[in-house]
């Protein structure tokens, strides 16, 4: 592209940004100043018509595919596809932060009105503005520059705070997760999905893969707020991720026997918060042993009163590492643990390390000044799609504290806007 | 008594008590087949009402405190009170059994059929009917036998299921717990006790000590499921309770910082999960090291998400023991590992070790065939009026397994009976 165009990507304003986050900013908050926007709540529903108003503002074209997703192309991929797609997701974890999720769609948007401006995009004649018909039909005319089409994605529910199963939206897509699998999961008040769907006014008969949807992509580009502080030791704003650490999630369950905390002799018992407590050690023990992470950050106890020995101890161990085979040998030497206290441990989910795509990756590095490589422990949906063979890469905003999934989740106003920049770099690299 | 009125009382058949039971059998019953009858929810006001028709079935007058308990009056305790009450029960801690509580009521109940049987009560003529309306004439006449009233009472919010107060009913009634302080507690949905008084149709304006309805009684007798095996190892069906061994309740907060398990190095991490599971492991510790028990039954983690390192645990500590002393001194050692860990250890409550009333637990003890003595580990109403200067006793019916506070609590059939046998016995020792 001609220098002059590279130096007009750089135009995107703080108001710009700061408008569009505004917007966000008040839906589904919490009283702890976290986020509690799960899939198919109000507002889940809230901010998916932010987003499809915003596309709409933009003369995008929404489509939402048979697993919930929502699609919106500038460019007709069914005519000159497949197209790249840029984008991330809106929901969150019970109490999470303000950029995970939303910073990718907002920067995406972004690139959108940045690539209007300078005239670059799919059919778009140079100085056309956003919104302008023409660009919705893709190779308009002579001199209209890339015509590949290009999508904002918006995936549903990458966080599985609501049914327990992350990147549920991306999974369903791909058929990775199975539609009935899927419609039977239950939140914690036992609202499953099918009924929750129905609630928001979506018929459960309809959620599938959706293969023709996947095809309309080419690839994608997930730009993400950084979840550690990888960048902050690099002193650089952004980075190309290189691959998904292996993942998975365990639950264990732990039985004893239910009776009066005040009234039954210590030999009498059998108190299942004793080997619970014993385990939450043992899985950190075993993660600096193994030298991958371990957390215990979710239980749940039956019946959970003061004076009652419990029934039922159920916990979770979340494993995740940069060697698959070190994370497996952890999970291996917790079983031994669970089962010497007459528990059992069952797997709920388990994702192989994912290298995101080489060929992109060294291109996106390249027209990114070198931009520095960093992998990330967190799933994404980006993995999910590169696992069902679509090449894809993902970006990362630095993050100075490293702390994300919490209220306190962060990045400066700067980096921010040097992510869009970044992004919009990384389109026209891929649509040029 | 003659001696055949004393071999009258022993008539109460299988049938009647499986009446009355089977009454109660559904009210609040959860999939688990344990009882969810938790203060002012729509079980325990079914309980309420059927509390009020059984007494009304048997002609007692009902009257409300100020505290919500309910008591049923035989005989006018205004005129011819103090008089003696007897009663327990019907709330449940979550997932509790069908015995305690309800089988002190019950068998109160099936008491008031017998003596009415016998001719035997306040101011009742032998073979009166139940129901028949002479009975709330005390000294309606001569030859009428014992003129003393009798109460049925049924203590409200017994077990602190709800809103974290045991015993809340009697202590509102003694004042032991002010009612500004109880109406500002919260369930774990938020709802205030004043908002779910309100909710029950009843004016929260109206809660208060009510030393009024304290002053009709003058001795009150409990009869309650044993919720431990003395009586198995004993081989006794019933035993006279001697004292409620000093109890109470900490929470403590172990805050931590809110981050994602997925990438959060092992060396940034401010787990309070692994607080807490030091700190359930020492209070075992420490309950063998002093002689008395210690539990944590309950526990709460924020956000509680399967991939994030927790913000906050909040764990509570149960302690008891028959020596006030040795509790103590659990607690301090407690307090001080709790606090190793940036901790705090809040006491929620505390009573100290109250022992039933002498004369009457002697009294009882030799009526009833020199039943055994026991002590409990467990509070109950009966240790809150003892503390408020009413003479109070309780009589224990065995409980094969020891097991309470649990689906699988029971006692016996025929121990039920013997247990209502003695309490009526305990009924005309203490009314003639």
């Amino acid at each position: 592209m001609p220098a002059s165009q590279a130096s007009q990507a750089s135009q995107v304003s703080q108001a710009e940004f700061d408008r569009l986050w505004g917007q966000l900013e008040p839906v589904g908050r919490a009283s702890s100043g976290g986020y509690r926007r799960f899939a198919w709540t109000a507002a889940d529903l809230e901010l998916r018509e932010w987003f499809a108003a915003a596309c709409a503002e933009r003369g995008l074209d929404l489509t939402v595919d048979r697993a919930g997703n929502q699609w919106a192309w500038w460019g007709n991929p069914d005519e000159a596809g497949p197209g790249l797609a840029i984008g991330s997701h809106l929901d969150s974890v019970p109490d999470g932060g303000a950029f995970d999720g939303p910073l990718g769609l907002v920067s995406s948007l972004l690139v959108v009105d940045m690539l209007r401006r300078e005239g670059v995009g799919p059919g778009a004649r140079p100085g056309a503005r956003p919104g302008a018909s023409p660009g919705n039909r893709p190779g308009a005319g002579p001199g209209a520059g890339p015509t590949r089409p290009l999508a904002v994605v918006n995936f549903t529910d990458e966080e599985g705070a609501r049914f327990g199963v992350a990147c549920g939206g991306s999974r369903l897509l791909t058929g990775a997760l199975a539609a009935p699998r899927a419609l039977a999961l239950r939140d914690d008040a036992g609202t499953s999905l099918a009924e929750a769907l129905r609630a928001a006014g979506r018929d459960p008969e309809d959620l599938a893969a959706d293969p023709a949807a996947l095809g309309r992509v080419g690839c994608f580009v997930e730009l993400h707020v950084e979840q550690g502080r990888g960048l902050v030791d690099l002193g650089r704003p952004v980075a190309v991720g290189t691959a998904i650490w292996g993942h998975g999630r365990w639950r264990f369950e732990l039985p004893g026997e239910a009776n009066h905390a005040g009234t039954t002799r210590l030999s009498d018992r059998r108190d299942p918060t004793l080997a619970h407590a014993t385990l939450v050690l043992r899985a950190r023990e075993l993660a600096e042993q193994h030298g991958v992470l371990a957390t215990c950050g979710k239980v749940r106890v039956e019946p959970n009163g003061v004076n009652a020995i419990p029934s039922l101890v159920t916990g979770w161990l979340d494993a995740r590492g940069g060697d698959d085979a070190a994370v497996r040998a952890l999970v291996a030497d917790f079983n031994e643990a669970v089962a010497a206290f007459g528990g059992t441990l069952t797997q709920e989910s388990w994702t192989d390390r994912t290298p995101f795509d080489t060929g992109l990756t060294t291109r996106l590095h390249a027209a990114l000044d070198q931009a520095p490589y960093l992998p990330t422990g967190a799933g994404h949906d980006a993995g999910i799609l590169a696992n069902a063979g679509l090449p894809t890469a993902m970006l990362f905003v630095r993050n100075p504290s490293g702390v994300s999934h919490s209220p306190a989740e962060y990045a400066e106003p700067e980096d921010c806007l040097a992510g869009v920049r970044a992004l919009a770099r990384a389109v026209k690299e891929l649509l040029g």
